[in-house]
């Protein structure tokens, strides 16, 4: 007899690990159910068939060769019996069978398993405030959904879309409305920053303003207090502050695994609400596995377990639950949480754990802002990109990398190479030597990975003391509150003029980098002073210089003016030059 | 007293060396020497100056911040003394003395130092044949050859030129002069494929087909014999199957360390002529520390020493030396050698070691290629990339991987992220759970580098037999030396057509993929079967479902038709279809 093996959801884990089954062991019985009857989708290309980069759903779900994934796909081609529109209703454990039902005869039967995989997937969080159900309000939770929503844009129904939520999916969400459908596009947040908890507040501020230049307002710290309608109709959103008018209301608040199955089944839940597997992605009952969007893993940074929603996540899943299906003894070790985002001409992108988890954590974390070029300064297509490296100033660990810079596959690079040390538990050290491959088209000598290292060594030896750029901007633009202090700007006169001429020549002091070795005499002591220049880098030689003439009341402006001119503000003059 | 230090070479390892030391310490007096009066300028970058893409070599010696990096520079920004066109003569270790001479004046001097450095860097290794002291003869050594190179190509003086050496430099410049400038250029390359020992055959045969699409004449598998001239002026190259004519010659043929100081003053020296160095970058004599070009280190994958003349390791080890000679005892673990390079519209790039490398270094080696899409194969900019994974099926460490696609940051991204692991000691597990930052933009949600992964665990395991391209073009370039043998083609009939036109359905049979679970039992058994499908994976599906019943006679053509149409081949139908 052969072995029947059951998989409730087919989507993406459910998918990866019955072909793998199948290939491993085509002996095998695999039965597919999903409630829905559009199945095998890529979820991450939503907003890009929104936007009409990708003209048809059918695109994604079918393969690079064209084939549509759908049940008679699986069937044929890959031996699995797909039952869609078909919900699992209950898990007879005791007896290896599960009931299931056709979502539109309502017809119910029973499955039964030698071995079952659960790949139930997430749900979108839906906020407990009045109107969600108005018409017109909408969830990314499935392919049905972002069909109608292109529907109703595309037939001029659209003029202004609310997205409730500043996380990767709301913000693709408003590039898709606002860049190609040029719909008037808020962001409703309800914390301080866009990408809470994912990436620090530069990464999150530089992307707000590239955002907000791009045309999408964005509203921080106010939450969605309620969805207004007519007629059943959405009319706008409240928030905390204020009200915004919109025909179309997307909620992006999150999603939360889908579990309830599992939980009445009486398998192990966390108290976040995923599946509790091993590294076998094998429940508490042996027979029963699960993988994707619906348990939770490990995180290898620190060591706790974490509900990492993210395709790529679910297809190792998959394929290790299929593994050990077939009794081939794989282990899924766990991730690091991955994440990289194209925002209109940006990319961004974060491994590993943000500064306020890392604090929060308990680390003695810190952070090193750089702003170098993205490939070799003196190449035409280079551009600056932004990157924090947080670590531990203690054990000097390594707890996570970010970067925000030009929508090409150079944040990419970076982002996957310290996903591969972090996996391993590196150091800053080994970021320091980390060999990136070198030729001016792609890279720098020193590359930003092995440079944002460098600082990060620097202050673990206490040689950089550093001020960081939130920190500076509160000083700046609220000058009551910070202490007694001054700029020293060593960047080229043309770039210091304008802000001498704005705040004066007792606050902006200048003395051109090159000649501080000769002239740091004529600096004034009797003030902090906040070194400043474009990348970090010079001021930090310069804190090195006066340090070692006994001048140490300095601190270096981390990330320099490459950073606060991607964050702007109003204190910043009319006008200042580019890029160096 | 402060401690001197003395630094032989201004290039990449010296200069990174001497502004860390002063940062480190300011106190110590640090004086840099160099043959040359032009220093610290980014040599990567000479082929884009030459091509155009830099305008002025003077970019190539400034900092990001637009300073030129000349003997003043270094002098007043940095605090180190320097001398150009100062050669060093020989080093007298007993009194720490270094003799050093003014090339233009003949004046002879010494200088003391407490720790010496050399970063005397690498020479081009020039050929030992006849003609190569020929006006227009060139080696790519340093900044004032380029200039002159690119001076002639400027004032219309060179109409055709022959790049001997089929290595990166080599196809750099020939890049450079083939593509804006238009002229008529060739490579004479002595082994039987370009980038030799560094990436395996099918990366490099993919690069030249596109090199001669592009307009590079290729010959392979040809020595430069004789460089031939009229007047004391390059006529010509002279190769052992023809002549080609030129007025300019390159000679790229690698380069060898410039060690000779440190042999005559009793330093080791590797029988490659590479100072000996270790982790700390210094040499048998504890106050003289190397680094850059004129060093061997250790290779991570191999775990012997192995010479490695690249900018960015330069920049590292220099950083290494600078700590340990302050006394801050850095490591400098070795590297991967990872490469990257530019060829036009392509991009190709390498870490670990190639195919070859790793069976003469007795590794139980295999390789899988693969072919997918460099990021969601459903987004609009996606395109083929083609990937190798090096790794020894007895113990399952990764020892090599390589790329080639189109030109923009994807492959450097895999590059990176792979070299990564290889540092770690990765095995083909680690690869396939590698976590890679996924957005359909940037990646798939099944990124390339797990994809390899999951076709070198199914080759490990014995899953998956294959035949390797290579072995698949001497087959159908020469029907006589292969074994009996027809193709199983299971890509699309519109696909299929032109093959079967061209090579009859008794060889070139054909099976439309989803068939084949119901089908299987027509395929003829005499014959062993090589299955063929555009990437690889559905071929490898076929292969298991024939081995189930069986039918174990076949092989997989690894990479399928993806890599097959960007190496090209005259048994190939006139007329194909695109990509899938």
């Amino acid at each position: 007899m052969s072995e029947k093996v059951l998989i409730i959801g087919g989507v993406a884990a459910g998918p990866k690990a019955g072909c793998r089954i199948k290939r491993l062991n085509p002996d095998m019985e695999v039965t597919m159910v999903d409630q829905d009857n559009l199945i095998s989708y890529g979820g991450c290309g939503i907003p890009y068939y929104v936007s009409g980069d990708v003209s048809d759903e059918s695109e994604l779900r079918s393969t690079s060769f064209h084939m549509l994934r759908d049940e008679f796909f699986f069937e044929f081609a890959k031996g699995i019996k797909t039952l869609t529109s078909t919900r699992a209703l209950s898990i007879d454990r005791k007896n290896k069978k599960v009931e299931v039902q056709n979502v539109n005869t309502g017809e119910k039967q029973e499955l039964a398993y030698d071995k079952l995989l659960l790949a139930t997937g997430s749900q979108p969080f839906v906020l407990p405030i009045p109107g969600v159900d108005l018409d017109g309000v909408f969830t990314i939770s499935d392919l049905h959904k972002a069909i109608e929503i292109k529907d109703r844009v595309a037939k001029g129904k659209v003029g202004k879309v609310v997205v409730i939520g500043g996380g990767a999916i709301g913000i693709e969400m408003a590039e898709a409305f606002a860049d190609l459908w040029g719909l008037e596009t808020s962001i409703v947040e309800f914390m301080p920053q866009i990408l809470p908890r994912i990436v620090n507040w530069s990464m999150a501020t530089i992307l707000t303003k590239h955002l907000r230049d791009s045309g999408v307002d964005i509203y921080l710290g106010e939450g969605a207090v309620e969805i207004l309608g007519e007629d059943g109709k959405v009319t706008g959103v409240k928030t905390s502050k204020r009200t915004l008018e919109a025909d179309l209301v997307v909620m992006a608040a999150g999603v939360r695994p889908r579990t309830q199955i599992a939980k009445d089944a009486g398998l192990h839940v966390s108290h976040m609400g995923a599946i509790v597997v091993n590294e076998r992605m094998q429940t508490n009952d042996p027979s029963i596995f699960a993988a994707g969007d619906c348990v939770e893993i490990k995180h290898c940074v620190t060591g706790k377990r974490f509900f990492a929603p993210l395709g790529s996540l679910a297809n190792k899943e998959g394929r290790v639950a299929g593994d050990n299906i077939c009794g081939i003894p794989s282990i899924f070790e766990g991730g690091v949480g991955s994440f990289i985002m194209k925002g209109f001409d940006m990319c961004i992108g974060a491994t590993g754990i943000s500064l306020d988890v890392a604090k929060a954590e308990g680390f003695d974390a810190d952070v090193s802002l750089t702003s170098p070029a993205d490939r070799a300064h003196f190449f035409p297509t280079q551009a600056i990109a932004c990157f924090e490296l947080v670590f531990d100033k203690r054990t000097r660990k390594v707890l996570g990398f970010q970067g925000v810079g030009p929508n090409n596959d150079s944040i990419s690079a970076r982002i996957d190479a310290a996903a591969a040390l972090l996996m391993q538990g590196a150091t800053v050290e080994d970021f320091s030597n980390m060999e990136m491959a070198y030729a001016p088209p792609y890279s720098s000598a020193i590359d930003s990975i092995n440079a944002a290292a460098y600082v990060a060594e620097n202050i673990c030896d206490g040689r950089l003391r550093k001020i960081d750029i939130d920190e500076f901007y509160a000083w700046i633009e609220k000058p009551e509150t910070h202490p007694d202090w001054v700029v020293l700007d060593v960047r080229h006169p043309k770039q210091t003029e304008p802000f001498v001429e704005k705040f004066g020549a007792d606050f902006w002091l200048t003395m051109p980098y090159e000649q501080l070795r000769e002239r740091w005499a004529e600096l004034p002591t009797e003030k902090m002073m906040v070194i400043f220049c474009n990348a970090g880098s010079r001021s930090y030689e310069m804190q090195r210089i006066l340090d070692h003439n006994g001048r140490t009341n300095n601190i270096v402006m981390a990330g320099g003016f490459n950073v606060v001119k991607r964050i702007g503000g109003d204190w910043l003059p009319a006008v200042f030059g580019g890029d160096e």
